[in-house]
């Protein structure tokens, strides 16, 4: 192995170096690219978890998204995610510093049981279940589009008040229309336009809020 | 909500359904370019993972690869990931049919000790402890440079010879050149190559595999 030493080099170095680093990087190849304040973490977090420039692009924010969820954190506020991966993704440690915790009913029974019941999914069921927590709320949605439109149907039913849906849905199907949809929920959000996001994109963003309010 | 029975009737479609429908989206997508059969379920679970179809030029396989995988899951072979994340998305349901389970040993108080004794990375104290399992193994890291080239070494010493190693760490720093290094420690591999990849992507990867052997 002719390069040993330069492999053996690497292997000093430490998580927090390389995501410096990282985040340099980044820095550097977005040029001359600025980005708002508020939402610079957040973009380049979702970068470095992706390589993927082009949620500069489709990162879209309402406004004080980003002030509002901070502060929420800031006061306890709990995440709610539709997979187990996104809640298998964010820094619970740091969140429950703050008082919050996360949530995920994906593998429920009694919401597999409901779902099979009414015919629907259980991302739907999920977030039922969510709506009836007595907490403040963020919601982490990197895979169902059924969560985004059973949120915005609660929100408009004046059963859920939301501090932020994080809507970064990934697909080919329902995705994009979902994503449109919640944008007018009249409730601070998130969301990665187009087909693109994900589970992991859910949880960077996620983590980026909770390192930022730290 | 002027939609309202639009998106009722979306919340009436079963999941499987919509897998079903952005499998024919993605392949009608891919047009004219032809998949080698082996790889083409993998290949398009990934992009259904992502949104992203990069990764048809990304992914790279050695010869056989495919076909040593689902031998090795058709026997009870386990798999190890590098994060809980990529261990959260694997289906181990199904895995378990064959007998075979997912093993993470990143939050483990041994492997942080070792790795905070010797100045080095969780991910690299993880796959010394991998190497010691006395199983059949398929390695899934989406996350750590560190966590490939220590399989490298262990490979090359001697200490490890596992069935695959699925190579698609994303990054920034040292990913691509340790997607490189596993290329050629001489063992079945799926890299995505360049620095995009992910827990998601590695999640996707061993779930096709799985599906295929089902």
């Amino acid at each position: 192995m002719e390069n040993k030493s330069e492999y053996s080099r690497i292997m000093d170095i430490l998580p927090q170096e390389i995501e410096k680093k990282s985040f340099e990087i980044i820095t550097e190849e977005l040029g001359d690219i600025v980005l708002d304040k508020e939402k610079e973490s957040i973009i380049k977090r979702v970068i470095h978890t992706t390589a993927d420039f082009e949620y500069v692009k489709n990162l879209k924010f309402s406004d004080n998204a980003v002030e509002t969820a901070m502060e929420a954190i800031r006061n306890g506020a709990s995440i709610v995610t539709d997979t187990q991966m996104a809640k298998a993704g964010i820094n619970k440690k740091k969140l429950a510093k703050f008082g919050g915790e996360v949530f995920n009913f994906m593998s429920d029974e009694d919401v597999a049981q409901i779902a099979k019941e009414n015919g629907t999914t259980r991302a739907k069921a999920c977030m039922d279940k969510a709506a009836e927590l007595d907490k403040d709320l963020i919601f982490a949605i990197g895979n169902a589009p059924t969560a985004l439109i059973r949120l915005y149907e609660l929100i408009k039913d004046g059963k859920l008040n939301p501090k932020l849906i994080i809507g970064v849905p990934v697909g080919f199907v329902n995705v994009v229309s979902s994503k449109e949809l919640i944008m007018e929920a009249g409730v601070p959000f998130i969301v990665a336009q187009g087909r693109k996001g994900g589970s992991n994109v859910a949880a960077a963003i996620c983590n980026a809020l909770i390192y930022m309010t730290e």
